[in-house]
């Protein structure tokens, strides 16, 4: 298998013991500093890997962001400042202009200021323009001894997602024209794509009520497999549960499971909670984000899909690879 | 110009009013947290525009970690721990195990976590591989209130430099056919190149003592221009001072001017402190690295560079723009 599955050894390749409260493998560091804790994490967006070549340098400076604050919001903290390093093939004004705007209304949004950072020039590559390559790294704070990490999920806890999964999926596929959808649902998607939002509020307000926590960028099961294997527990997920937004009816299931459950760069957070925390949990869901119970944690290992009958799925779902293994 | 000048254009683009107590601009943001103030940083190195293709992967790691942790020296800061983002065209394990021996070694040496990071693919780009691009965010402690940036120098202030200068930028000649040099002294200039040694406990010891400090990337002059900028200071520069390796005894005087004073890659300490404490900051001098003083802040702006007469040099000097721009 080449692309993620590939990179995700990489990562494992840099882990290494640290005397830091959290090291590779979270979403997010944890480092003391005096009394108070800071989670940092770090995410890039490459050119022909994460986004294609011509992608709107509006979004792509909102995207570049959220995504790092999705990570901060799965772990409960709160946007402080982040840094970016970019790089393209030549300063384009009006690209950059377009490009702040994004980038600086999430982060005004969310007052999380840039602090620092690095620019340069992308080498061409044997004559053809070098990529535009953007890497944030962002700093939020946690309270002392409420970190929310992968591993706390326990059995018997249901498991919950915010908002409806799998149209940014369906973007991609609407994009390389593998499928036709009618306005006003086609820009929904797209949009679900290209200017996800960060799941920041929630995330915060689930400190003290979540038991473990992880943004969905790679696709349902694989991030709950992440949250599954860090809590050293299992789960039974019900697949009629998964919220999806309308447009799905008329796909197939096979395809609706492909995207919903597999299909990556959602950024809504997934998380498990004690049973009895269900209204007081039910309570944060707002209009514009559901909370929906999908499934329950159960001590045997492995992950379960079910259909409405409570009867075994089997489903083969491919890993995501952003735009890269064609598929 | 294109190149560096024009990224430098850039960096101000994404300059803004920030509540942080530094922001865009100095080597290092400062947050405070608590009561404790952490220093940040980041640098990319890019395949193509600061290492050549087919760099040996342990010098790499060491080279992107070493740039990092320039900075922080440059701000005093004790380095704490590390964030990489890392994309390569494929996952070849023996190019990352060295390039993790460069790296972690070094990172042991200053007692640097490496906490998280974001590892992927970089896409082909029409055919050809996809570039190597390392972006590193290092993150250090300072004292709260006794932080030095750019901006401290006063009218008759010592200039000082560690080190020596102007190696590295002999060695991208060697690298490029350009020069020819004798062993070993070959090889002493191309492990400045690709083994720079952050001077990261002189920029501690210099705490209290030093009134402004930068490290030098881009060049002496180029660098104390951005110290006096933010200084609102100018000064002047004795040539025959600037502490150069015998090497460039060889070499014509115009030329060794482009390397010492312009070349870049030297990851040096420019440093001024008033002229009472020379006697504290000489002792910080060790066999291994010098401490030299090499000019004066005024209170005119601009720089003056002067011969051994004390006349004006009129010197043509190229920014530096690591292999990009051919010459």
């Amino acid at each position: 298998m080449t692309g993620l599955g590939e990179f995700a050894l990489i990562a494992h390749y840099f882990a290494r013991p640290c005397a830091e409260r959290q090291g590779v493998g979270d979403d997010c560091a944890l480092i003391d500093v005096g009394a108070r804790t800071l989670a940092i994490t770090t995410d890039m967006l490459l050119e022909g890997v994460h986004f294609l070549a011509g992608a709107q340098p509006e979004a792509l400076g909102h995207k570049a962001l959220a995504v790092n604050l999705s990570d901060l919001a799965a772990a409960g903290a709160r946007p402080r400042c982040f840094l970016l390093d970019i790089a393209m093939p030549r300063a384009d004004e009006t690209w950059l202009a377009a490009f702040c705007r994004g980038l600086f209304a999430l982060a005004d949004e969310h007052a999380c200021a840039l602090v620092g950072g690095d620019t340069s020039r992308s080498a061409p590559v044997q004559g053809a323009a070098g990529a535009i390559m953007i890497s944030i790294t962002a700093i939020g704070e946690v309270d002392r001894g409420r970190y929310r990490g992968r591993a706390g999920a326990q059995p018997g806890d249901d498991i919950w997602v915010s908002g409806r999964l799998g149209e940014a999926a369906l973007a991609l596929a609407i994009r390389r024209g593998q499928r036709e959808v009618p306005s006003p649902q086609r820009e929904a998607c797209l949009r679900r794509m290209d200017r996800p939002e960060p799941r920041v509020a929630l995330g915060c307000a689930l400190v003290g009520l979540a038991t473990a926590s992880i943004d969905i960028s790679d696709g349902l099961v694989g991030d709950l497999g992440h949250l599954l294997e860090r809590s050293a527990v299992g789960a039974r997920l019900r697949w009629p549960d998964v919220p999806r937004a309308e447009v799905f009816r008329g796909i197939d299931v096979a395809s609706q499971q492909q995207m919903v459950l597999a299909g990556g760069d959602d950024y809504e957070l997934l998380f498990t909670a004690r049973p009895d925390d269900r209204s007081r949990i039910q309570a944060l869901a707002t209009d514009a984000v559901a909370l929906t119970r999908i499934g329950q944690i159960e001590a045997e290992p492995g992950l379960r899909l079910l259909d409405g009958d409570g009867a075994l799925i089997e489903a083969t779902l491919h890993a995501f690879d952003h735009f890269a293994s064609g598929s």
